[in-house]
């Protein structure tokens, strides 16, 4: 019986870390981590720095510090491994997944990967990363573990307990057993469940499902998630071209996947440039920031030239700038809406989408509601306060106008970059307020300029 | 051997597809659909509407059914369930697991809800469902189910493959064995790995793991998901405030949550105030982007008569209303960056996060970065293209005011909204840039009139 230990960070416990650590008291730190979940002291780590941590390592046993770095955030782990030797990594690589322990080697300068692969002293594993190093990491081929428990299809119930036992120790979580055929050619799966109740000399042959739910290696990492996601999947058996079988993917890579598929779309809204997190340094995050927000000020600076050519009818009414920021502020809020609304669709894509022109007649009605809403709001607003008939005219309408041309264009521009391959949720970002403003602007000091007949 | 087949949905399939709901061709209906993953017809029936869907159904065997009715998306879901009767419904919950029946019941009108559970056969099933119902939907209580594989921590192997044998029908997937004491207190679990390669006569009790992480029923469901990542795990316990086992989680359901938080969060970035789709109706939709508009709208009146003050500076200089854009732009563009830095943070808490003010130091020293660098640029090029050092001053250093505030107030905004128990994202909507468009006004023509003198 293994005991997990039930672990809580309290402030006092890291103090008290932090003294053992300074003082190098090997014997508190061995005890106090003993039994604790990898993950746990992972997050323990995530409070002192690289030497520290290193120390720490050296006293933990190589199977903990495996779980540990395969845990760490990748930023963190590029650094992190630089303190160790080829010879080290290899040993912790040798402790996890194939799949884990090629992540690790992809954040290495390939010079040093190579040194790395060529001490690790597990042949089947060397060769099962070399595999699996061959690969995008964002496809299925890059996702997958190649450890699996396979069983031929003319065996016995017997014959794949043993080598469900065999294996035991290199797949750690067996979900289903996959059935193949003598050339290896995938024919499906039998649950452990089914193999439990089922008697010892049945024939696989006559127990396992013919699944047709597998992923080919190079299936897009977005793809193999809707299709776990799809049939509530745990697994999924991935074939090469030829349909035999290679790998397998599970659902926590999975999970990792869709997280990480947030952060960035969320970036991407935000007009953040990189992958940044709140504790990177002061000139990362700068840079991170800096091309939109760029961009954003290049259409600006363009916007203010094209007022210049309505200079004089300005100074002339100066409550036309009045209504400069609700104008576009309108623009950009209608915009993201409707960006973000086609970015959903297509994140959770049906079969037949509606076709562009019905989406597009539906994006002009929404438009419309909205657009007089608000115009008659901002007219009764304008006749109320400023008691200008002409200005209220002038205003309400560009408002309308800019809500129909901000709507097409946030609709119209996702599915544009969707299209090209490139992420739609940029279109949901500073991108679309910029080209917003812009036209705005234009809408607002044409209409004023006919309305005004300046 | 159960055969699923191949299912890809084409036009051509389509079209026969309709004709044959048309010519009410029951046999060709239930022909093409046999075999076929629910999951796949699910995305079939999605291209028809609520009549033609319930004709499907009747045509189908009720686990299918029951299957489809639990992919359905929510919304679409409420209103299909309304084409059935009690005795119907009761039939297709009673093959579902108990949480997603119990989703199911939480759809309905409480009177229709009660007389589904009266229906419903398998008295164990009810008290299932009864027993989740009594949970909010968005906590472990709520997202369980109740089917596991329980063994008695006194048993020998046989006696929990005996167990597992009794239970097979209704617990499809099984991860791992629960084990309890004598009064169904929750001690640990067992893998079916460990139970095959296990003697028939071992003990349970010298074969679990002591496995400390499991949840309680009240749990919220984000802090569930959370753990479940952290400790990649396919499947947790749940346990009562006394130690008592009552139903475990799932991944899937775990993986439907990440999701649907997703998705909220874009929404509330985007400034939509419900959980809308594009193949909603436009009144729907209209009214869902409303609320934000017209508060958006509101900033912009208010701002309007904010510069209203400075009327007699704008008639002198009309160029100072050039750049207005520019100030406002940026200040919501550095807005919403910091602010989905912020969320970034507390969506992927770390255990100890940065003291506050060493936050803010930091959030001051990035923005003073931007600030610097957007602040030259534009001086050069106000310089460069209006040739008014003035103009050229003023801009660039209200430009450099409105960078450090919108930086401060996106990094305020969302820990606040999280410290009163408000998704954080909301900074990251049109609120964060409404407040900023003010505060960048006030800041720009404060500035404005105090270099000019005016």
């Amino acid at each position: 019986m293994a005991k997990v230990m039930e672990f809580s960070l309290s402030k006092e416990f890291l103090d008290r870390f932090q003294l053992a650590l300074n003082e190098r008291e090997d014997a508190f730190i061995k005890e106090s981590l003993e039994g604790i979940n990898p993950a746990d002291i992972t997050a323990l780590l995530d409070e002192f720095n690289a030497e520290e941590c290193k120390y720490v390592f050296d006293l933990l046993p190589v199977e903990v510090d495996a779980a540990i770095l395969n845990d760490l955030d990748e930023d963190e782990r590029e650094q992190f491994i630089e303190h160790f030797t080829p010879k080290e990594l290899a040993g912790y690589i040798e402790c996890l997944d194939s799949d884990d322990g090629a992540d690790i080697l992809y954040q290495m300068p390939l010079k040093r990967r190579e040194e790395v692969i060529r001490l690790i002293e597990n042949e089947e594993k060397a060769g099962h990363i070399l595999d699996l190093l061959r690969y995008d990491e964002d496809v299925a081929g890059g996702l997958m573990a190649k450890e699996l428990i396979k069983a031929n299809v003319n065996w016995t119930v017997q014959q794949c307990i043993e080598e469900i036992r065999k294996q035991a120790e290199n797949v750690q979580k067996i979900y289903s057993v996959y059935v193949v055929d003598n050339k290896d050619k995938f024919l499906g799966r039998v649950s452990l469940k089914r193999i439990i109740l089922a008697d010892d000399k049945v024939k696989i042959g006559d127990l396992y499902d013919a699944d047709i739910i597998s992923v080919e290696t190079s299936m897009d990492e977005v793809e193999v998630a809707t299709i776990m996601e799809k049939y509530d999947l745990e697994a999924v058996p991935v074939l090469n071209a030829r349909g035999k079988l290679v790998g397998r993917i599970t659902i926590d890579d999975i999970v990792d996947v869709i997280k990480e598929l947030a952060d960035e779309e969320r970036q991407i809204m935000a007009g953040i440039s990189a992958d940044v997190e709140e504790d990177d340094t002061v000139w990362k995050l700068s840079k991170a920031r800096l091309p939109w927000l760029t961009i954003g000020m290049a259409g600006g600076l363009l916007g203010a030239q094209f007022m210049g050519l309505f200079k004089g009818d300005i100074a002339i009414i100066p409550a036309l700038a009045f209504f400069i920021p609700l104008i576009t502020a309108t623009g950009g809020n209608v915009g993201i809406q409707s960006s973000s609304i086609v970015v959903q669709s297509l994140a959770n894509p049906n079969v037949f989408a509606e076709r562009l022109w019905r989406r597009m007649i539906k994006v002009l009605f929404v438009a419309v509601v909205n657009g007089v809403i608000l115009a008659l709001m901002v007219f009764g607003a304008v006749i109320l306060v400023n008691r200008d008939q002409s200005l209220a005219f002038t205003v309400s309408a560009a408002l309308f106008s800019v809500v129909l041309l901000a709507s097409l264009m946030g609709t119209i521009t996702p599915l544009i970059l969707d299209k090209f391959g490139i992420n739609p949720a940029l279109a949901s970002g500073p991108f679309i307020t910029t080209t917003n403003d812009l036209l705005g602007l234009a809408v607002y000091f044409s209409v004023a300029h006919l309305l005004y007949q300046l």
